[in-house]
């Protein structure tokens, strides 16, 4: 049952420490989980790789994958796209892969939209009291930079109650096996699960005719 | 996050096993559930003690815990009562420990509109074939039990999509970790946060107070 991938999105706070618990969760369980790569226009940095990190396009290509509508989602951000590619994630699905989109609220929910079966998970730090910290610092920190911080958790706040769980980061081995339990509990929703309960209906009535 | 308990319902098809599979959880995380005993009018039988099985009640105590709501639900099946005790109940609840009731399909909707938040949980065999097989039994059934146990199969599958997750019951073991996963992963539901999100917004917006 619930042999099909189910397609997550992870969102969280920055700092929330998302990356890592990814990295972890990817490399304990590599025949469960496929990670999307997202394709950007913006140059590569130093020490990515092409389909690592990004697949790195020209904005002609870009604009060229959305014009065929080859991207779930995609934003524009400085001067520069990001988008989801479709073929990649509908494959892996198909594979019977989980597949995780690392991507912001935006994004989450235009991915919902086009994919209502998308769980949404949102990685916050325990308490109120350790977010805070993590915004403000040793001290050392503008004031710039503080708010800058503050305004962009504000916004990221606002959307929490749009995602359908909350993945609490105290300790990264308890988080990523909380994130495990998850995504495998949700294959057993019964909402994923029409055609085992169609089946199982089904053969109950054709017994009943055998009476 | 997530410290007031939940109250799951546990209901599944006959001989899917759900009784020894709740014994099991009840004695593997024995600070984690608590087991509702409902009350009866039937008489207890050979072995049955007041309390663990049922509370034995008259005709008339129950239906003076009807006229006083002491029963989120109750039902009447060949001339006796069955009902689930509302303060046990609660008093779990509020304790944090999360409440398993197993009960059946309308019970547990009766339950379920009393308490939104009710978890419903629908044990089955892992496969159509499977559940044939434990309703027909080695061909040493009469046709009228097996008729009998189709009829109520039948019934019970209806119900089947309204549950939140099925339980496979393929090995005892798996079963009795996958329902402990899907309650303890529930807790995290951000619906069941609201408080915690709340107050991490609070928190946020007093932050940006103080700049």
């Amino acid at each position: 049952m619930g042999k099909k991938g189910i397609l997550a999105v992870v969102s969280g706070f920055s700092g929330s420490g998302k990356g890592t618990l990814m990295k972890e969760l990817m490399s304990r369980y590599p025949q469960t989980y496929a990670l999307s790569v997202s394709a950007t226009t913006r140059s590569p940095r130093e020490g990515e790789e092409e389909g690592r990190e990004y697949f790195f396009k020209t904005k002609e290509d870009f604009e060229k994958m959305i014009a065929k509508d080859e991207l779930i989602e995609y934003a524009k951000y400085v001067e520069n796209y990001y988008g989801t590619p479709r073929a990649y994630v509908e494959k892996k699905l198909d594979e019977g892969m989980d597949v995780i989109l690392e991507i912001e609220i935006q994004g989450a929910l235009k991915v919902r939209e086009r994919f209502p079966d998308t769980l949404l998970l949102f990685v916050t730090p325990p308490t109120a009291e350790e977010l805070r910290a993590r915004l403000i610092g040793r001290g050392t920190e503008t004031m710039d930079v503080i708010k800058s911080r503050l305004d962009r958790a504000c916004e990221e706040a606002k959307g929490m109650g749009a995602y359908d769980y909350l993945i609490v980061n105290d300790d990264l081995n308890d988080c990523v096996e909380k994130m495990h339990a998850i995504i495998q509990g949700e294959h057993q929703r019964s909402s994923r699960n029409e055609e085992f309960m169609r089946k199982i209906k089904e053969d109950l009535n054709s017994l009943k005719g055998e009476d």
